[in-house]
């Protein structure tokens, strides 16, 4: 019937510096060769409660439903709106990015009536323009603002934020996919009601969990619903009750995953979250001194630039395809382009988890000298290698 | 703020042979170790293109829609689900066990209206039922029937069902979570137009991924579709996109997952359907020969039952969760217990994929006697090994 000819398994080995998935640690792969288990298995559950206690550390919340929703981050944003939006409510969403736009498509899937806070590819979105929003309508229910735009390279201030959500008694989501284990992520401290992240970034786990989090007041409005939740598979409370004591069968977890997410977690608590931000930190600075050395412009928001992920704006004259496809063959990197309205813009390094190296900064400096060199791009010889290298040599900064 | 103690990961060896998931080839165990690649990056899209092309070859089917959903076989229902019904359309499900009933309460969720065809748990859906059902309604958009339930044990037929659904123009839903890769599946010649399954059972692949498929007809009901699908990530035009030429970026896959898929796949191709049926077959007939020379009664319906799945009556007498837990700590063999209306009054024995062998039918029976002496019940000593080792020694038989 169809073509019966399949090839075996064999990937070039890449440096992965693009907007996720990252490289993984060997110990993280290990962890996937352990015996599987079933989902049901004493043994199990023993690793279950482990990861859930791991990812409230990382999360820094001492929320009761925490734990990683069976599919990857995607997933979890569908989960963060579906679980708490019916239709009728109305959803304020932060929109700077590829992921406020996707959030904006999953409410209104949800039947919410969607408010727009908007602000440019690359700026984030401004405290007073999410005020003007609240304050124009008669009850919010959900704000949502993503931490970590992975589309422009953003990271989005809270603080004011969360204050307005509490002053206007809406929930405060917050997508993390691209900052938990990468930059600060402080649930309870910083008033955030839900939360949810992916395993690919800076956990550096392979792709297929969306660590996930909702405190007491965001379940309790699960509770009063006046309608299923939408989604069987998402469904927080009937997924709670296989996360808790209970062990009530839903679905049956994916094993290796758990695994997996288990041991990076594992690793993350072996660095310590305060010294796995300052690496991140650390790493991301030397990186743009050294694009900034080579004469390139960051594209994001001056003091809102992430740590894991750095957009650059592509020089006119110089083909971004091009630029990619030869990091890609000639040197094993992979970074992204731009998406939507900075598709062809900017490209995205990400240095997130595992490839968040002093040595993976100096590679892909030298590499993208050599390959702008080619695009008739003049570049001082060296000038960002050494750029980066000062920075990677001065001590611990703060942010 | 929490306890800061965390466990190393060192799970027991299993010999799975509950309702899933099954144990995993080394080889598919090795498959993960590969090195992780982006999910754009081009080597990535050939073992996308693999893997499809072998997921056609195991559903028997020439779908153009034929993929792995990123979510477990509870994610495939679900999109097999909230992508074809929409509020006010008319579902008929089949009912005979516990994924006949999470299929209803997925469908109520897409607003449809859901007509039952139960049968007890244990016996098959009768197609005068499905017709009954069918008949009495002006238009329905759907008829969803359990291929393998596997709570019971029963193997659903299903070529009345399917000539209905074709005279009554309803598009025809299949789960097939616990017999594709061990009970034949043939898509196109028994006319499934949506089919979906497990990597966890007969494809010995870890937990994680929904193989799924769906035909021309099936697509043209989502066109024709008056509101967006209420799951973002289960829309199957989106995913397509994404698994077809353009690679239209949708969610990360979860690659290395895809890499156990692919390699579980391969594994297939080198054993052949049909031998692998023959296998599941052959293993599973030594298992109920085995258990019935022991004296014990098999639940399902006689000449419907599953070769992967066989559920057995506990005696009276017996105590369940001692003689689970009993197989579990000193035989390190799992077995799954009753759901539902059937808790405490079944086992279920699975024989999927790797864990479908000899060995494991005569280990199984060996054990089941030990234990079965310790509870007071009289088993003829070494009556089921030698029944299942009669059965295995056979030429092997059809169906």
């Amino acid at each position: 019937m169809s073509d019966p000819s399949y090839q075996y398994l064999n990937p070039p080995y890449r440096i992965l510096l693009g907007p996720g998935p990252s490289n993984i640690s060997p110990r993280v792969q290990q962890a996937m060769l352990a015996p599987m288990v079933g989902h049901l298995d004493p043994y199990f559950f023993n690793i279950m409660d482990d990861t859930v206690k791991l990812l409230r550390t990382l999360f820094q919340t001492e929320n009761r439903l925490t734990f990683p929703i069976s599919g990857t981050g995607s997933a979890g944003m569908e989960a963060g709106l579906c679980n708490f939006l019916e239709p009728g409510d109305v959803a304020v969403i932060g929109v700077n990015g590829l992921f406020g736009e996707r959030m904006v498509d999953n409410a209104l899937r949800c039947g919410a009536e969607v408010i727009q806070v908007t602000a440019e590819w690359g700026r984030i979105v401004e405290p007073e323009t999410i005020e003007a929003a609240l304050k124009a309508q008669k009850r919010v229910k959900l704000l949502a603002l993503v931490h970590a735009e992975t589309s422009t390279g953003i990271l989005q201030p809270l603080t004011e934020a969360s204050q307005l959500a509490k002053q206007y008694e809406a929930l405060l989501l917050v997508d993390t996919v691209t900052s938990l284990g990468g930059e600060e992520v402080a649930v309870d401290d910083w008033g955030i009601d839900i939360c949810y992240s992916g395993t690919q970034k800076c956990i550096s786990c392979p792709p297929g969990l969306a660590p996930f989090t909702a405190n007491q007041k965001a379940m309790e409005a699960v509770e009063a619903r006046t309608r299923k939740v939408q989604s069987w598979y998402l469904d927080l409370s009937l997924l709670s009750s296989y996360w808790s004591e209970g062990r009530f069968y839903h679905h049956t977890a994916p094993i290796c995953m758990i695994y997996a997410l288990h041991e990076a977690l594992v690793l993350i608590a072996e660095e310590g979250l305060e010294a796995r931000w300052q690496r991140h930190l650390r790493h991301g600075s030397a990186l743009k001194a050294g694009i900034e050395a080579m004469g390139l412009t960051l594209h994001a928001q001056e003091g809102h630039r992430l740590s894991t992920l750095t957009s650059v704006r592509i020089p006119s004259g110089v083909d971004d395809l091009r630029v990619r496809q030869k990091l890609l063959n000639e040197f094993g990197i992979e970074i992204g382009g731009g998406l939507g309205p900075l598709k062809g813009r900017i490209w995205r390094i990400g240095l997130m988890g595992h490839s968040s190296t002093g040595e993976n900064v100096l590679l892909f400096l030298s590499a993208l000298e050599e390959v702008l060199a080619a695009e008739s791009y003049p570049v001082e010889p060296g000038a960002g290698v050494k750029a980066a290298i000062q920075t990677l040599t001065k001590k611990a900064e703060t942010k």
